[in-house]
């Protein structure tokens, strides 16, 4: 099975980047060496228009899109795509002037005066009007053109406002909620600090002592979000009903639940800038941004998505601007292909010559021709794109998923405790997730609502807020023989943060999991504490590990032990533990431990599970890899993250180099910073 | 001779803490199991009502108290108290948004939205009627109600309001304070930087460069909080003139002069959160938290005061949430009653569902039943509580104070430099605090005001401001015999913040001291000095010392020099010299040195100036000694805050073990943090 | 050739301080006192009424000068000079009140409050009448009085203010610097996030994405500034036209683009506070105050400066407040001299009793009288002043200039990137600068602007902008037989911070170095670089050195390469690059550095290019040498900067010591901290 290319006409790897002739429009003679670089680049798509409005609607009323229309032909004409955007992600400064609601009112009760972009009220009726009419103008001209490939809606959706109008919306979202104020009062656990409303009007967002309001802002703000996604998308699907929509994403943005977005969005796009800064080894970052395009191609059940941005050098708003070492670009192109993405692409094409991005790494530098070394890895991309077209449509075929969860991770940051020093969602997320990686093991990253039927093994970290029907139906999956790997921390709040009362993990998986969580240790840094496997473990665990930040102390209640404490007055009561429930089991990881327990355990869980691995023996440290499939060829990819060569060993298998064309037995050699793309024969 | 209890007719340990049964009204099964555990967790007293106000006043004018006749009379029938709360910490909504005054203005000018608690405005007239009024129905309603015990006014009294009532009554209190302009320039030295004023109204309390107005303002939002908490008590002195005033203070809090505070209360509260999170020995917290409780029980004489919240468990708004290992609650409690308290109450009783402080520890935890660690800790101080009866009503006989002084604070803290990195006031008034704690000696914390008449020795660490007459009285003090131990930054300037000319130590101490302060080293981290003691030193102290932060070149006028400076330009030139004044001795040490000097110094001094040690033979590190006495009997408490086994040696004195009932002789054996109670036979 | 004093009647040292006896009107007595020490101090020139508008206009329109008229009589009796202030730099609080439109607005858009000093608006057209009202009135009383020595303009101007003035005031200045907005938007490179203006009052300076926009924001500020002291000095030029004017300015204060407040003062005047904190070695201050006062002399292309402000004692805003080691005051005071100075000043000469100065060292302390330490050290200089009159009118004859640029280290700061956590421009310009400080050789410090006329040797540290015109003036300097050391980051953006294309280093400048700059690295503090010595480069440079933060990658078109890239994958690539271009040199560094390669380098091109040394041996390390001349006699200062004795080889020339008038010759021995005053003979 494949699935359709992202541009249906368009069946290759989409190769390319934002571009912004409008910057350049008194420098004809760069444009027309853009067309000349593109060839040269490999690059075949381009995101036009994302923050053109000004040059559109200069003055209100009236358009001009002459620019527009002379790229999109040179587009066209040479065969390549237009992913057009709605510019609402900055609007004009005669708009920001005449109509101050469209400005953002910050949290002290300021509205904002123009500048920077991504500031817009999210309710503000004129900026919607505005939004609609720019959107409608931008569908209709171009409607037919030949270079219209996709939408690119707004950009990097972020932020909240605090206007009256918001407000008013938030009261309103709130009474459609939870109908009766009795009812919020109840749930929100109000009767703290006299906190009971009376009103719907009395319910400030900026209230810091109530967990639940502060969670459900964060949801209020996704969905004004997706509603004001879904009024930009309404003139363009009426007009364009077969161009795609998407809108780029930030990876693990804290901000917004991306399952939410990803629901309003045709295709799913992310921009994505890993800091390769480490001399040695990238394994964490790597693993990290796995991770990450796991998630985004599981939004859509497997679909492939598309990398929006990313940097083909350094990358100018971070700390350090560390240059691509020669393999790095390679390597996370390829990564993200290995993953899922059908196209990867750049911010930006050309560099621009002023303001804050002008040092931002491009695909064409200030110095404007071909002969710089970053030129040359982009056209290296473009010519690897044309090697592994057989991939396009493709996906993973994942028996592992790990369960992230927006409403978990606000629950947990919004709470005062269990310790505030060391929540570290993503980083525990990040920890359950890299030993599969690590194994070459395929897997998907999901939230708690989306189905557990195709899997094996589902992981758990620090999954805080039990919703409704969840627990229900993860008793489901284990007993009808699947493995659950659940991490402290896991089943402390319902979906209003309330605390579960009559004993942790609460809402049923006290009885799935055998355990009682009675309290948990919040650990200071300098006070170091152990696990010890018990002798005789059903999974063969040994030895001793070091644990940190948090211990709880838990009660088998039918679970038997793997590992016990090692240090502490908690000394020899459990750590670890495994429950049979029904066909299936659910291992409880209790405290916060190093990475190598983690391995170990995973391996074996992997082991027991009959989890399919890519590669048939044990991958080399920095090694991982990864498959796309369409249930009968496999593409294999496989990525070294150290700065030195490394040899995977192959077994008994076989395969060819789609790079070189050369098939590949027994041993594959990688170079340092390395990639391969094998298909298995 | 003994104390009163605190509330007249329960002559017992006050025990139990602050419950909210307002949050669990739709959960009548819970609050029936709140009064099961009672019996089972020994206790007998609750604060109640702290945040209710919304539950008593949901509507303006429609009152509402159902729930707490219920709560009292189910007290009631068993005995129990209530300390009865005035709900001003946390106004309803409706208040708030209607009456716009009663919310606080920032120092950025914006008033303050509905959010939290503590942040009623001080002065308005709007909330003092409002405030007046439910606190006469509370007091009208429950005069006669047996369960009433004590009123707990309003929480944890903090913050300032720059509305223009609190500044208009800000001038006010300024012209009635200086009289006049030219008198507040002239004391203030506003001769500088064009801020000598030419009206009351233009003394605006964020300006920063003036350091007495800082000064000022803390001694003026202290006013207010005195005033406000004064107009709270009016109505229940007029109806309950019998039930003891109480407010809970929050330790060495920075905002408010807890002395004045301490005036308008009939009985001390303290609420403390020790944070016991080194994994080795907590003696650091321990003599830190012994040194806020001596305190307390100083603010009015040596009567015993309440711990009115602590925490059983984790305290959820720490960074670290450490569980408390065994042994340690029993020390905790002990070790406040140790040092005066007639009472020891938590927060909370039962643990909320949610918001912000669902995690806080709490005697019944989510899970709702007794079995777990953290009620069997306070089940057991119920029961010990019942074996140590007879040390209510008892005192803390001492003969060393030591000097605490939130003016001299506050202008240290206000000051640029000397030196600006470094000042600690606390860390270094714990310094001087600790060998007295390490020697089991009795100690008063007082301030330069109090009577020094009982005392035969002073310590004052950091006295920066000499304010009228303590300097006179000083002087009497060691005329007569008394020894004095003063610090480094002592005698620096008057009451206005307005340095001593003609040589420090200022205002006459001079003389007193027998040196004259040339200037003060600030010295940086990596520049280490040292001390060494002077050959045939009166004290017979010997050795090198290190010293950091301050080294003040000092000239002896009198005085005789015990140690000198061992680098540096100043080698060889005094750092710690003794005067020798009418009868008495004053020490004077110029640098900040590490603790060991201190406690060399002070066993010294301790043994010269013959105060009595409660136990007869050096303690073991990390061990302290403390007694209550009734001036009969003798109450001697002991603990061990490292955690490894010690023992300590008794001499030849005999005790019975109060809690084990067995006579104990020559050597007695504690636990890894263990505590032990006996009475001397 | 000489220049002539700072105040022509008064040919000497001038020696004070800051003196406000209006701090001290109720006690007279101190005043007495401050005449007579004024003797014994050597002090002869206070700088009087900096912050005394108030006690001048205590109400409006109501003057009152009997204090002043009093101090300037007695100065004047006893031939000392006053430099009188103008008192806009802390406002009576009267007219903050009744005229808030003298009170700036913060970037949130708030007035502010009443408050410390420094805050008044710069456009207020009130203000500015107020100012010229009272400049006015002191300049009609005091114009013959002989006291009056020069004028000290306001203090320390600093800061901005988004009033509607002053945003009014920055259209109307951006409108005269661009007429259209076209070529503004070009120009700035704003066809960006749709941030082309269409009006002038879209342009907020608030807006953080246009880094042309910050950087023209600081020039208006800086112009604001210039265009307020012109007004202020208007009145005074009248009715004084012989009383130089000057202000004080604060070594490279970020805010300021100091060379154009310079030309507006007749004498350069600064404040420097160095921190003497290194208990061993105090070099890398002494090197940086050094620079700091080579520029002072600089921006009057030699013509003596004077230090307004000093502390003789601890500096009470600093973190940490050291004493000055014996030595220390003498040498900071006799440094200053060695550059330029003709006049080292104090704040302040008497310790005032209160506010947040009262802890700032002073000539005359607390104590009040003479028997301190640090007046004795005031005392001294004194008697040195004396002793070097001959010194008076001197200068530094450099034959090296380091450039340092405003404008180049703001548009390096308000970008983003390259590298943002390590940009360090004033370290590096500090980098480059110390190895001729080292050496003993004479420096100027000046900006690209400059004539380069009388120099052999240019150097650049970081010249990120290339002004129009610089470019060539610099081909022409080397081509006509001077040599540059130009450093990484040169050559980078066009004066309106618009990237130059074409190549790096822009504008012309690739072809004079010889080089093509195509990538620039940014390290991670983590991972070291190295540079090592090319065999036989023609400085016969050795050895490898580390290196950090920045590598870019360069490629010669001409240049020889002098140092290679020994790590990463760029290695064996250059570092460092020498062209021939015309009859001279220019050095390229290509990687920041450790020092030592520094000082190896530019060691090596000051034998090359034949710069003279001031003392013919190599000076020890810590030491410098400073020269000033008339063209005929020469002084030599010699600084030991070290905490330990030092020798230092005269080679076989003579001199004579002026402070002792010994004869000196073979080895200068210095003491610890020790200066020296030599006169070549």
């Amino acid at each position: 099975m494949k699935y359709a290319p992202i541009i249906s006409k368009f069946p290759h790897f989409l190769h390319g980047g934002d571009y912004n002739p409008d910057q350049w429009l008194k420098h004809p003679e760069a444009i027309d060496e853009d067309f000349r670089l593109m060839d040269l680049s490999g690059c075949n798509t381009f995101s036009i228009g994302i923050f053109a409005w000004t040059s559109y609607e200069p003055v209100e009323g009236k358009f001009n899109f002459d620019w527009l229309d002379m790229i999109m032909d040179r587009l066209a004409k040479k065969g390549y795509n237009a992913v057009l955007a709605t510019p609402s992600g900055a609007r004009p400064a005669w708009m920001a002037l005449k109509y101050p609601e469209v400005r953002r009112v910050k949290r002290d009760g300021h509205r904002e005066p123009f500048h920077d972009r991504h500031n817009h009220c999210w309710t503000s009726p004129i900026y919607r009007e505005k939004v609609n009419i720019i959107n409608t103008k931008l569908a209709e001209r171009y409607k037919k053109h030949p270079a219209l490939g996709a939408w690119h809606i707004s950009n990097e959706y972020n932020g909240e406002c605090m206007c009256d109008l918001c407000l008013k919306s938030w009261y309103g979202w709130l009474e459609k909620k939870y109908k009766t104020l009795d009812n919020l009062n109840e749930r929100w656990w109000t009767y703290f600090w006299s906190h009971n409303y009376t009103a719907w009007n009395q319910i400030d967002p900026r209230d810091g002592c109530v967990d639940a309001l502060k969670l459900d802002w964060s949801r209020f703000v996704t969905w004004q979000c997706c509603d004001f996604m879904k009024h930009e998308i309404a003139p363009l699907k009426k007009l364009t009903p077969n161009a795609p929509v998407t809108t780029n994403m930030m990876g693990f943005f804290h901000g917004l639940d991306y399952w939410r977005v990803a629901e309003v969005c045709d295709v799913i796009a992310d921009d994505a800038y890993p800091s390769w800064y480490n001399p040695d080894d990238n394994s964490g970052m790597g693993s990290y941004i796995s991770m990450v395009h796991d998630m985004h191609r599981s939004m859509k059940g497997g679909k492939p998505f598309m990398l929006m941005e990313s940097c083909p050098s350094a990358t100018n708003w971070q700390q350090y601007t560390r240059l691509k070492r020669p393999g790095v670009h390679k390597r996370e192109m390829l990564q993200t292909i290995a993953h899922g993405a059908d196209g990867t692409m750049y911010f930006q094409y050309r560099k621009g010559m002023g303001s804050c991005e002008k040092f931002h790494g491009a695909v064409i530098d200030h110095v404007g021709h071909e002969k710089t070394r970053v030129f040359k890895d982009v056209a290296e991309i473009g010519k690897i794109h044309r090697k592994i077209d057989a991939v396009i449509g493709t996906t993973v075929p994942a028996e592992v998923a790990v369960m992230q969860d927006w409403d978990s991770r606000w629950a947990l940051d919004y709470s005062q405790g269990p310790t505030n020093a060391n929540k570290k969602y993503i980083e525990t997320f990040q920890a359950f997730y890299r030993p599969f990686w690590n194994s070459g093991v395929s897997v998907d990253v999901i939230e708690s609502t989306c189905s557990f039927d195709k899997y094996k093994v589902l992981v758990l970290p620090m999954l805080f807020m039990i919703k409704p029907g969840v627990a229900e139906r993860l008793g489901k999956f284990v007993s009808k023989g699947g493995t659950v790997i659940a991490s402290y921390l896991t089943g402390i709040v319902d979906e209003n943060d309330r605390c579960f009362t009559g004993g942790w993990p609460g809402c049923g998986l006290r009885k799935v999991f055998g355990i009682w969580n009675e309290e948990i240790d919040g650990i200071t840094p300098d006070d170091k504490q152990q696990i010890e496997a018990v002798k005789g473990n059903h999974l063969g665990l040994k030895g001793k590990f070091k644990a940190h930040d948090y211990c709880e102390r838990i009660h088998p209640e039918g679970a038997k032990v793997i590992a016990v404490y090692g240090k502490d007055f908690y000394a020899g009561e459990p750590a670890v533990t495994v429950n049979k429930f029904g066909k299936g089991r659910v291992y409880y990881v209790a405290a916060r431990t190093e990475d190598e327990f983690l391995m170990e355990l995973t391996s074996a869980v992997i082991k027991e599970s009959k989890v399919k691995r890519i590669l048939p023996k044990n991958l080399p440290e920095g090694v991982t890899a990864q498959m796309r499939t369409d249930g009968k060829r496999e593409f294999i990819f496989v990525f070294n993250f150290k700065n030195r060569k490394q040899k995977v060993d192959l077994g008994n298998e076989k395969f060819i180099d789609m790079l070189s064309g050369k098939n590949v037995k027994d041993v594959l050699k990688l170079e340092a910073d390395g990639s391969a793309v094998l298909e298995r024969i």
